[in-house]
């Protein structure tokens, strides 16, 4: 039924229950107050109505939905507030949830209603996951980037404008608009209420309030209600289908690119091909997702968050919102692959070198700030449960096997990396930690950057999934290797610039002093540019 | 029905119209001649044929299609010419219209017929759109190519042949081969009749015309009738399906590249990802099409043409090829991102200094090309009216804000790279305008290049559409950045080439006069090469 | 039915038949040994045997198969062994076929079960495919990378470990298990027998063999029955549909990198854009499969594989597992596209020069080893065959003629970046053939190698398949240019470097003699390295 038949259905009968069933028996239907609502909304804002009467929040009501076979909830709350259990979610009842709580909360039509609808809001219903997600790296993202320094730096040294003042290059800081559109779209923004704004609306005149870092959907979003996280993340507006957060291109939107190739690695990968292939019958929506029957292949969900099952209904998984409760290694390198960290908050991180990294820029972990070998033999043997499901031993102890391998390896050719840049800094052709200068800002420094932060990443991932040629050509070994030699010209370039200078030392005053003319102390403390003479 | 049965069915019956519905009324069939082309092209091209049994051109007559709900109409004209509208639409009724128009046209049994079906052609059933198409920048992309000197610069330089001789690298100008093979794909060839050609066939000997620049769906094709675009690079032959042309991958055709990224960035947008995990479901052949009863997400066509409508029958975007009626900014930096131009035929633009440059190359606007922040403010009206069907005034205010902020600091950093190319042609270390040498050819121009043409356009294309990562590592700010630096380091490095030679020439002669010794008077007026000692 | 049911029934009825069609004849069912491993493997693997339970193999009998129309089938035998007749093809058909010549084979549960099914196996029901695919390049695939050191030494340079020592790179040659991960995921691995291993299982201890090389299904890997292959690169298990062999995702496994990006570009041609489009109401699974009938666009089958018809039922092509018996041309470019291979066993070839190379360095081919115009002419004219389907001889011819213009200029394009590289290994500033050292060990190697791997067959395959970007921007023309001049720089800093040594040399040593100060004296033998004062 349209909305906008809802909403004059609503007026005709002045507010009262007059939809039934075929059976007499009344079929689930919004509350009074998202009855307002969609008056106007239905009109105001068509597309999400008629997403959100797609969704099964607007097809069944929470105290219908609790009868379910346990398994096959959705929702995790035992007991469902009595004011919400009774109607069909809808827009009320999200966005008038908690309100006092919310400061974005605003005066509307009778209604105290707040815009953005947190992971608090959702836990009315669905606190298991809430909780969950908590101790997802993700739920720490806004923070886990900007309270780490050196990210931060890593962060400005890309989105910061540039400009050339007396033939040098100096650096502003990106303005909080660039942030928000670029690492914080997928991190989260901090939304903040900036105050209120009249506006003439079909209605006349309304008052809205005024957001900052607004809009986002990012993991890590600092909400105006002081939580975290953001479930639209995955969990799309207003549909909310379990069928897309299951479906791989959910993923892609934050983990597409080169720095975390994982969707393009499953694109190509075997089990991407079966899902491209095949996946249009499989079954997007049962819960628990039995393997074999619902689906042929993984998505991302299927190794990292679902609730799936074998044909005797025994859990092959346990779902989870936590996401790294199946990993043992955290392979997206900051500055190396190394275990996972115990906490999703790693602002807390310190290496030995006082560096807010978990390794130190050597390699060596920062241990005490990671898990364990035997808490990473549990991770490993949880998600060897999902392989084991389609695959023998033998070829799964034969994948993991080569994963590691290639964790070792590409930290390997990440040291090496970090060694020509040390001799770089050492020999004071780019500055770096010691001389107090961002380490990110310099061609070679952001050459160093790729080594670790696209092509190991790349190479790792290809592994962890089977993506062939991202662990070769695209962004792959071949880069790794490429690279490395391309360093190494920058360094003897930089090099040849200082003898230059020497040399010109010395034939400018040749016959002054003899001692002068060794050139050892021409060598500038200032990094010489191209444009100071 | 299959082709060649009813090529059967025409000869059993004389021609005469033997079809006839269940109700005993006539269903609609091709005109005599269609079923002569069909008798022979059911089996010479059955891939066509059953392709175009498909469309709607083969299923309804105009007659009967002009009777429907004018709104719902997909041809646009108010009278269909008497001789087209009581059969269907099919080979002969385009491929025989207008022949004497057409340089294309050649006797083929006994029907004078053309190879090239034009805009000119379709607009005898489609004239609006035709109209509007011939406001869209796209119908004289040939032309903004080719008789814009700069581009056409931009494009030799790249698709030339480039070989070794002494030592120096010299350029060829490319083939017309290699013209269609790349550019001209997408922009358009020209396409002219060369002669005949007589062939042996299954029916005997025939001629056939032979064309230059064929074959072509470019967007700006110059036909053999004089008329310029082809409908089909969007609405693809033969089954012209609205299905298709609604589909993002349909623009991907052309637009995916690292210049013009937006299949790419859409492909990972929240938009993209709805489309991509529940389009499936979606009617992509209504018309008007109703937002979120059709669909829940925007694809390429929503936003840029398509008749749109909500729950109540109110429009909310008028269908238009023209297509920049919502578009106040041209992103595609050609060199900075600017006001849209007013005309497009881009190539009468001048800016102040007579290049053909729709902003200085130091980036202000072209003014009187362009349109004016009046005409800027009712397109951006007209486009975020889309938005508010799914988002609110404050989330579609906080968009365009970061949208324009991004046109901004894109264009920043394009200007600091242009500061930097600038220093070396004053430098001497490279050749540009005033030099009389191309901008393109060299390496430092090569990387400015991708300064705009790449960078930039990725991250504005991220802004706008919200594919986050185009904006970040994606050929977005991070390659911004670097390319900066990677520009300064080899300026240093010509810089070094020209020390170089001055020591070197300091040194050799040493002892014949002090004055000689500064250097000044060594610098070469040609750009030093690798290879000329 | 469920597998478990399966098994269940064959428990309560003791193995016999109990399965009967509704008209009383008998279903279709599995042998009484695959009955036993579905026993276990339904729970123990419940992925794959739902996954076989799909497949066209587990619901008729090879008996029942070979009574159809044989245009039609699927299966090649003229006579299916007696023994795998008369049930359908389950687990033990293929894994214990053969069992005496797989290395791989084991004792388990009373059965001679091998791991790794083979082409040899296949061959049973399958023998003309796999003949012809013993004619595919891809079959030799493991030995044309392994056996060539050329080739071999490419891998080994990208995929090796880099170490700085003593400020020198050097490079540890890649692991079995880099390799296995990299480039042998698609060029097949060698698997195996490395021992028996034992294992704790829910039916107690049991034996397995350790295999090396496993897992894998790269096209030509080399088995542990000595068969080169695997039929599961394209026919994926265990449900081996034809839908996904046939639909383009399944070739993008090997085919999307920068080296080989047929997929890339396939998707964005216009084939590719009404498969994306419209495909999904294709017949995938119909054979023969009819042109413009099941489908409207070609896929990578349809062009090189797949058996096509007409509407009169005329072939248009043969199926084809040699898959390059259309293929006149080889446009991955190993150094230069050139005419295809006469034998798939590629390590057979050796240049005049004596490298193991299908052309010369310089683009001569090596005439000897490939095939004839006349072969050439064959293989278009059955190519175009299937273009002429759906259009004209002058498209098709028009097409053709870019094409072949393309793989001219991109080898012009070839041989520029090669004769600067010689330039390079001439002037001492690079090592290569003659210095008997690595010739993609360095970073001006590693851009020519680019300039042949990435960015001409890039070109090309835009030019083959109508991908145009991948032509221009994305790794095509653009990149081919601008590679050139970077390579010219790469020349003239190292020569710089050589320079700069000779007047160090000069100034440390200005009195002692006249004829020292020319600075020939002082090219090094060795190569510069920067480290290296």
């Amino acid at each position: 039924m349209k909305a906008w038949v809802w909403a004059l259905l609503v007026i005709l009968s002045g507010g009262g229950s007059l939809i039934s069933g075929s059976d007499g028996t009344a079929s689930p239907r919004p509350s009074e107050a998202t009855e307002a609502c969609l008056m106007c909304h239905a009109s105001a804002t068509p597309g999400i109505v008629a997403d959100w009467e797609r969704s099964a929040h607007a097809m069944i009501t929470p105290e219908e939905a609790v009868k379910k076979d346990p398994r096959s909830l959705k929702e995790s709350a035992t007991k469902i507030p009595e004011d919400l259990s009774k109607s069909t979610i809808g827009c009320a009842e999200c966005h008038t949830l908690l309100s006092e709580k919310h400061k974005d909360t605003f005066e509307h039509n009778g209604f105290t209603v707040h815009v953005v609808v947190t992971p608090e809001d959702c836990a009315a219903c669905h606190p298991v996951e809430v909780k969950q997600y908590a101790k997802n790296l993700m739920s720490y993202a806004h923070g886990n980037l900007t309270k780490n320094p050196v990210y931060r730096n890593l962060a400005d040294s890309a989105n910061g404008v540039q400009t050339l003042d007396n033939g040098k290059l100096s650096v502003r800081p990106p303005d909080e608009g660039t942030n928000a559109d670029s690492c914080l779209y997928c991190h989260g923004t901090e939304v903040k209420v900036r105050g209120l704004k009249t506006k003439e609306t079909a209605m006349g005149k309304m008052e809205f309030p005024v957001l900052d870092g607004w809009p986002n959907q990012g993991v890590g979003r600092i909400n105006p209600d002081g939580s975290q996280g953001s479930c639209t993340a995955c969990h799309t507006r207003h549909q909310f289908a379990i069928e897309m957060a299951r479906k791989p291109q959910t993923c892609s939107e934050c983990h597409k690119g080169p720095d975390v190739p994982g969707y393009g690695v499953y694109e190509v990968s075997k089990h991407g091909n079966i899902y491209s292939s095949l996946g249009k019958e499989w079954n997007f929506k049962e819960v628990p997702w039995r393997i074999g029957r619902d689906f042929t292949a993984p998505t991302c969900a299927v190794c990292h968050v679902s609730l799936t099952v074998n044909d005797a209904d025994e859990v092959i998984a346990e779902r989870t919102h936590q996401m790294n409760d199946r990993l043992a290694w955290r392979i997206m390198g900051l500055i190396y692959a190394h275990a996972h960290p115990k906490s999703p908050d790693t602002s807390i991180i310190k290496n030995r070198a006082g560096l807010p990294l978990p390794t130190e820029l050597t390699g060596e972990p920062a241990s005490q700030f990671l898990i364990d070998p035997k808490e990473q033999g549990a991770r490993i043997a949880a998600m060897q449960n999902i392989c084991l499901s389609c695959h023998s031993e033998g070829w799964v102890r034969g994948q993991f096997s080569r994963f590691e391998n290639t964790i070792n390896t590409t930290n390997e050719m990440t040291l090496t990396a970090t060694k020509i840049l040390l001799e770089a800094w050492n020999k004071g052709v780019a500055k770096g930690v010691a001389q107090n200068d961002s380490i990110f800002n310099e061609a070679i420094e952001k050459k160093w950057v790729e080594q670790w932060l696209f092509y190991a990443n790349s190479t790792r991932f290809a592994s962890a999934m089977a993506g062939a040629d991202y662990g070769v050509f695209a962004n792959g070994r071949w880069y790794l290797s490429k690279n490395l030699q391309e360093m190494m010209d920058w360094l003897e370039f930089k090099l040849q610039t200082l003898k230059l200078q020497e040399l010109q030392t010395t034939m400018e005053k040749p016959k002054t002093s003899g001692t002068k003319g060794t050139g050892k102390a021409s060598v500038p403390k200032e990094k010489p540019k191209a444009t100071t003479p």
